[in-house]
């Protein structure tokens, strides 16, 4: 009988925030593959389950993703396509000998996770795959929790916006919704506080860096942090 | 020394999605205060619990909260504010006696959840006080998690909004964004489907019912799905 594969979220950084059942399954499956954002960087979600379930007896893959954009369904570019049949390989001849496999990922698997890619080069290989999906705690929410701050509440609008986006979109959005959650904001503070003090915003956002990991920072004065080089694990909310 | 207050995110319904700090605040923490949705009526995020830790030795205060339309700093309707003032003093009264309280919420808190207005209410009584939010799975990546389906990759824009908002609003989120959750989706499948079959969108929406509780549904074909009854734990999921 084949394995099954398990894409795994670990939640934000604390190993706490791990759910009880991504630790079982963890526990359970003798292979893990761990993804890492860097080549020969270390995997930040294999830290993570280290600090619960122990990784003596286990076969470690990790593998690199490069970060580009893709969709799914669409062909990605050469690069990414690489990464994912190569991890695909090593995956399934697993899976065929018999053996689980787990595949954990930072926050929640359905946010900007790669597991869902994984899954669907897995089954392009092998149709006949048993995968499964399991949530965790995302970093939106735990950066929320963290400020004391709630995403939404009544009937309030939630949207969740890479701050990479041009100023227009990002205006627009700002101005629309109740509650906005801005991405990938360390790339472009310089621009995104201006046009927050524009749109009398300024007292309505919080950033929060590296959310439940050690160094984890709230920042409200946010003309202070602008000056400062912000981590890549960096979410601000902006609460109406 | 006065006691702690934790609102702590239990997940959507499946026990075994409780996060490891969950579990590890309630069996700490000496009194659990469950909110109802119903007068009389169950804590569904207190049978959560309960396959997990065990109540035996807790004093469980259960208590209703109106589910009415609110936002923070603001004041709210007489009926719920009596609810938070009422609970407020329950939980006030432990917390000065050295007890830690513990405040059960069905998914993340950050999400469309009591917990802050709760934290606030309390705080207003006592500003000393202790308060903690511990995040949790929310159902929103839950139920992306059971169907298969990703929220957002790359640089996909999320909109999570009440499908209860008019069509004019509905129809231009849905053309605007990636990725759109629809809660509260259970009143409106009526005019929810029709709008979704003018865009063009019905194979790119899935619907989740009560997600990881038993008797969870994943449902594709809409249009039978409108002539059902729904539950109210539905989602839908949107993804182009």
């Amino acid at each position: 009988m084949k394995g099954k594969f398990y894409v795994i979220g670990v939640g934000p950084g604390d190993s706490e925030l791990m759910t009880l059942k991504a630790a079982r399954l963890l526990e359970k499956c003798p292979v893990w593959l761990a993804p890492t954002g860097r080549k020969g960087g270390e995997s930040t979600a294999l830290g993570i389950v280290e600090g619960v379930v122990s990784s003596d007896s286990k076969e470690i893959l990790t593998h690199y993703f490069p970060m580009k954009k893709i969709r799914m369904g669409q062909t990605p570019d050469s690069e990414v396509k690489a990464a994912w049949d190569q991890a695909a390989s090593l995956i399934v001849a697993r899976l065929q000998a018999g053996f689980d496999v787990a595949f954990p990922t930072l926050g929640d698997p359905a946010i900007y996770s790669t597991g869902f890619y994984v899954c669907e080069t897995l089954l392009e290989q092998d149709p006949d795959l048993l995968v499964e999906i399991v949530p965790g705690v995302s970093a939106i929410g735990a950066s929320a929790a963290a400020a004391g701050q709630p995403l939404c509440l009544g009937d309030d609008r939630l949207v969740v916006i890479p701050a990479t986006f041009e100023n227009g979109q990002l205006r627009e959005t700002l101005e629309k919704f109740d509650s906005i959650v801005l991405m990938k904001v360390h790339r472009v503070m310089d621009r995104l506080v201006p046009l927050l003090e524009e749109l009398n915003l300024m007292d309505k956002a919080v950033l929060v860096e590296r959310t439940s990991q050690s160094g984890q920072r709230i920042r409200r004065d946010l003309k202070v942090a602008m000056h400062e080089e912000q981590h890549y694990f960096s979410t601000m909310i902006v609460r109406k």
